[in-house]
Formats: C-alpha cells, structure tokens, sequence
C-alpha cells in the first residue's frame, strides 16, 4: 500500500462478512479501511495500520460497517401495478388461481408491453432508490414481463438506463422464459424457439443481460424446455439461474445443478436430493421469504438440510407487482429469521457474501477485504444482530459506492 | 367559507375515509379541498367549489390523498434494545419463557431507567422520524419502561420533547402497569399502589397523559388489579384502555368494555362475548399484527366476528423493541391484509378513523371532512388498495399537518 489513499475511514467496527475470519460476521473491532480507485487497499485493527495518510479521512464514530447490501433477485422494472388482484387474493383466490384466470403475470406483461420506456423508467425508479437507501449498492434486475423481443429490450435497457443514472451496480438478467405469452397460447416450444433464436441472441449482442433465468414450475415452463433455455444461454456464453420449485418439486434444481446454474431461487420443495446436488455444484440458494409471506405459503425451504449441507444461502426481495411488491431487503432478513429461522447472521450474509455469489461477482464484492471493492455501508449500531432484528428506523448513516461517498445522492 | 382561505389543494383524489360517502374509502374524485386556520373549510368536487381562492395553492396533479396516518399505539421511546434476545428467540425460547427468564420487558427496564432523557431522546428520535416519513401524522407514545415514579416522567417528558422539536402530534399514555418492576417481586398489590397512589397522580398533575394504559395478562397483572389502576385512572379523569388477551383469555376486555375503555389492543384470544361487549361500549379493536408476525403467533384476533359486530378496528405498530421493532405503520397495513384478512380499505380506516377514535380524538381528526384537521398526505398512486398492497416504494409527496405543509421537514 502506498503512503496516500484516496479515503480513509478509521474508529468503526467491521463485519467483513470474511468467512476466514471466525465467528459469522467475520468481525474486525476498532478498525481502519483504506481505500484507493474505488477498491480496499488495506482494512484491519487501526492499531495495525501501516502509515498512511488521505485527504478524505472519514471517522466512523464507533459506529458499524458492512459490506453494501446486495439484492440478488429483483423484476422491478414492470409497467402497472396488481393492487386489484392483492385485493382478490385476499379474498382466498390462489397465486395459480388467479394466473389461470389471465391474471397474474399476464396483467403486469400487457401494462409493460403498453409502458413507454421512459413511463417504465418513471415507475421502477423510485423501486430502485427504496432499495438504495437502505444500503443496497448492487441490484439484480430481470426483465420477463415483455415476453416479446421488442418488450424484454425495453426492460433490460430501462435496467441499464437506472445504473448509468443512479450511485448503484445494476446487474441484468433475461428472465424472457417466465410466462408463456398469450399469443403463444398452446405453442409452448414455439415460444421457447422465439427465446433461443431471437430473443437471447439479441439481448446478447447488446450485451443487455448478465445472466439469463427461467421460471421453471407448474404454471411456468418444464425442465425439458428450460434445459433448451440453457443450452441457448451457454451457447452465448451466459450464466443461467432458475425459478425454481416454489410450488411444487418440478426437477428444476437437480437440472439447475447438472448445469452449474449459479443459483436456484425459491426451493421451497427441493427434495434432500436437491440439496445434494446443489452442494455438490456450489449453486446458491436464492431464497424469498416476502413471496412466501405475501402468497400466504406454508411448506419454508428446508433450511437446516442446507446449512448441514454447507449450500451457500442468499436472500432476496424477489420484488414484483404479484407475490413480492415489498422494496425492502432489511425487511427480508427479518423475514429470512422469523419466517424461515435464518440467524441473524446468515441474513446478513445471505444479503451480502451469498449474494454476491449468487450473482457470479464473489470475486469483487459481499466480502471487506483487500482487493475488493470498496462499496461500504456505515450503520449506528451497537451489534450487526440489529440489522436482522429492526425494521424502518435504523438506516445507513453513510454509504460508499466504489469507495465514493453516495450517501446523499 | 370566506372567499380567500389559507390553502387550497385542488386536481386530486380524495379517500376520504368519512363513512357517510359510499364504498370503503370515502372517495371524492377530481376533488379540491380549501384550508383556513388549520382546519378543512370545505370539501368536495372541484366543480362544486365555490368562489375561493388562496396565496398556496398546490396542485395535487392527479394524485390521491388521504387522512393524516394515525399510529395508536407504540411503546417508542425506550434505552438499548434487544437484538440479543431476538437471536435467543429464533432459537425457539418463547416470549414467556425469555420474560421469566429475566428477560424480556425487565431488561429494556434496566436500560430505560439508566439512559439519561438525552439519550432517551436521541434514540426514540429516529423511531418517530420514521413513522413521520410514511405520512404518519399522530402518533401515541406510551411509557411503561420506567416502572418507577422518576423513569415513568421521564419517558412521559421525552414524548412531549418529541413533539415540540418535530412537525406531528404526540399523544401520550401512561403504561407504568406494563410489568411489575424487580424491586417489588412478589409484592404486585404494592405495586399497584404506587401506581394509583403516585404515579398516576404525578403524571396528571404535570399533564403527561393523555390517557392510562395496562398489560393484563398472564405474565403481566391480572384483572382485579387492572381494575384498581382503571378506578385511579377514572379519578383523574383519564380514559383508559388495555393490553388485552394477547397470550390467552383473562377477562381483561370484558372489564374494559365495562368501563368504557377507549381500547383494547391485541386481542387475539377474545371470546365471542367479549366482542358483543366491544360492540356495545364502543371500545375500539387495536390490531397489532407485528406483535403477531413477530411473536410467530397462530391465534388470529376474530376479525370476521369483530366485522360483522360492527366493532371499529384500528391497527398499529406496537413499536417495541421486545414484540415489534419494526418502526412501519404501511407494513402494518400489510400485515393486516395477510395475517389477519383485513380488506385493504379495513387497513387504511384502521390507520386513519379508527385510529382516530381509539384515541379519543374522531372529532379532531381521521377523517377528511370539514370542521377537522386538514392532516393530509398526498401519495402518487392509483388507488388507495396501493397503500396497503405495496410496501417500501410508494411514498408521501405531500404532507400536511394542520394546513401547514411538513414535507421536508
Ligand atoms: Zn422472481
Ligand atoms: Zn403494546
């Protein structure tokens, strides 16, 4: 390190969320971080710190830091809104139900194909910033609801067009295998030709998606056409990801893991099988405790099987118009606890390290340390348990984005 | 209605919330609403305005607005917190068992009475700001964390300090009936004598109060001795209400309707007697669904027996940071929905007139309608089924208190 950094912040407390240091969060007490070209240079007990001045000196005031929040699985660009069906639901209509009946996902895909794309922006905005504000620095958002080539480009650029103005990594993924269009109503496999020969390659070729998905359930797709999604995924070059047995056990994570899918989201059914495989594979476990929560569902994922396991655990917002329109990640890891019995711990690090992996970027974020990125969040706490166990009041005090301060961006 | 007023917010839609106009919201479309002296002056279609004009006008550009939010119930202003104890939770200790253990409200007890009022209000600061910031306007603070005479002024003077350095209105509770304090371990009678004798007397004198509160349940007092806190309370002219029937059925809310309790909050385990008895006082069904959530309860308040007894329910928070640190009356909202069935329109009059009237305060407030406070926030949505479906994005654009504008307060 040299003698200059271009911050430093000193007098804070650190939850790495480093695995090689012992305990959860990975704690580093009375802590300095270096920070230069947006990444660590140095981080350890301030007592350690080797010489080393900067003209942006930041004093943490004994408060906590954490990596930034990352929020591995979002669909928060999409035109309308499904408060009628919310209504509906209520009144005891099921998810599947209610998307037979041309409901669901159809109605959030006809007021986003009908969206304009600065309308679609204008929407998915103020989505993005709730997120950002409770320190999330890098967001996953998947396109899905145009299931045409010319809708899932508008999404996937819309995604795009958020990060270019906005202190925050989006990171995009083409989810264009999540319903079946109505106008391909009956002619499955001919919509998943559309997907394989037209749709991704062009995404691809405007490198528009970082990753590809596919809602592999009983009302969505089977294993045999999301493995054809796949293959057409590899074939460009793009990492895959799986909706998967959030309703049902449908086979999808025995093939997510067959492929080295980086995550497979939901699993609410996965069988002890699964679990072994996904060990085997190193797929994350994505999971989703605000769709659980607000579809009223009752079988959790089997948690303790994949902590025994030693499966990566992330938690997401899913946030969407159906069964998650909850912009709130903090929110989740209190769900992650008291809904499927996630310590507060390995919310953190379902928010942060598994996150990050989830999304293929564990070489570059989730985790303080040197050489990665410097997207840091300061936080006025006495214990990172408080981050798990408190919704609405405790909010960053400062959060850097490569290491420049975007609190107040 | 003179012809100049001291606002006038026109090009709106307007739920009203008065149950005098059909349909659950109250609603008023393309309405204008004039202002004078803090209060609605008149109300109603834009078309049917008479002449009137204003120095503000604001253009509401289509948006909706609604009744200032109401939270009435919270227990916000405490020292430390107790992440701890939520860890020891998720590991399967019950509330019960934590709060025999030492645990529990004792241990928020502890740090409440060694917090200095500064401390006290730097720390409940935050709490308030977030509830302000989802468009809640009134907002009840309750003490019950000092359990002496000393602590129970100074959480009571730290509410009204709140309010004076903060753009809503605080109504106060006294809960020193909240739990029986070390110090008179097995001496509960006594307890309640310093209660009736000093403290109740004490904090009226310095008009602390607004109203009596306490906890009647199995871990906390029982019926009998409630009745003698409700008998001082009566004496000093305070209304009252109760912690009722959260963890079994004790009797408590037949007492409270009997006495004509404002409220009775929790209610889980209520008989169908006890709803009769609700139905006949008047006394409001506060719903806690965070406590519930929180708790991981599977008792759910009768809510289609309270419906069709016609008995108000009103739904808040609890903030606490034992049962509910979760500082969001829009999650409650929620939460209502999905935990308890609430209608969407059930969850915004719970937060709004019935909130109002489980505070005493339906003549001043709760509802938008002439002669009240124009408490009212403006939200950039559709429909008012929004504010319950969605959580986190969907924010106030506007909010008023008492005509004058707060927004960026
Ligand atoms: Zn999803
Ligand atoms: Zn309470």
């Amino acid at each position: 390190m040299s003698e200059r950094c271009d911050l430093l912040i000193t007098n804070l407390n650190v939850a790495t969320m480093d695995p090689s240091i012992a305990g959860g969060y990975g704690v580093i007490e009375d802590a300095a971080i270096a920070v230069t070209k947006g990444r660590i240079v140095w981080i350890g007990p301030r007592r350690d710190l080797p010489g080393c001045t900067s003209d942006h000196i930041v004093d943490g005031e004994g408060q906590w830091a954490t990596p930034g929040l990352i929020d591995c699985h979002t669909h928060l660009v999409y035109g309308g809104h499904r408060a009628g069906e919310f209504a509906r639901r209520l009144g005891g209509e099921s998810y599947e139900e209610v998307a037979r009946a041309g409901g669901g996902i159809i109605s959030t895909v006809r007021a986003t194909r009908s969206a304009s794309a600065e309308t679609l922006y204008k929407l998915a905005e103020p989505r993005l910033r709730a997120l950002m504000a409770e320190g999330v620095t890098t967001v996953e958002i998947k396109s899905g609801y145009g299931l045409d080539l010319d809708t899932e480009l508008k999404q996937l650029r819309t995604a795009r067009r958020l990060a270019q103005h906005n202190p925050v990594e989006v990171v995009t993924t083409c989810l264009a295998a999540h319903a079946l269009p109505p106008e391909y109503d009956g002619r499955a496999e001919e919509y998943i030709d559309l997907i394989c020969e037209q749709i991704l390659p062009a995404v691809a070729r405007e490198q528009l998606a970082d990753a590809v998905d596919m809602f592999c359930e009983t009302i969505g797709f089977t294993v045999d056409q999301c493995q054809r999604v796949v293959d057409a995924a590899k074939k460009l070059d793009l990492p895959v990801k799986v909706h998967a047995e959030q309703l049902a056990r449908t086979g999808a994570t025995e093939m997510a893991a067959k492929v080295g899918a980086l995550s497979v989201d939901h699993i609410e059914y996965i069988s002890d099988a699964d679990v072994r495989a996904m060990a085997e594979s190193g797929t994350v476990a994505v999971l989703l405790p605000g769709a659980f929560y607000t579809l009223h569902e009752t079988q959790v994922p089997p948690i303790e099987k994949l902590r025994e396991a030693g499966v990566c655990m992330a938690l997401a917002t899913d946030l969407n118009p159906g069964s998650c329109p909850i912009a709130s990640l903090r929110l989740m890891m209190n769900m992650g606890c008291h809904l499927f019995g996630l310590t507060p711990a390995e919310a953190l690090a379902g928010v942060t390290r598994s996150a990050a992996r989830a999304l293929g970027l564990c070489c570059s974020r989730g985790v303080l340390r040197e050489g990665l990125r410097a997207d840091i969040v300061l936080w006025p706490m006495d214990t990172p348990d408080q981050l798990a166990y408190e919704v609405g009041a405790l909010k960053p005090t400062k959060i850097f984005l490569g290491g420049s301060d975007v609190t107040a961006c």
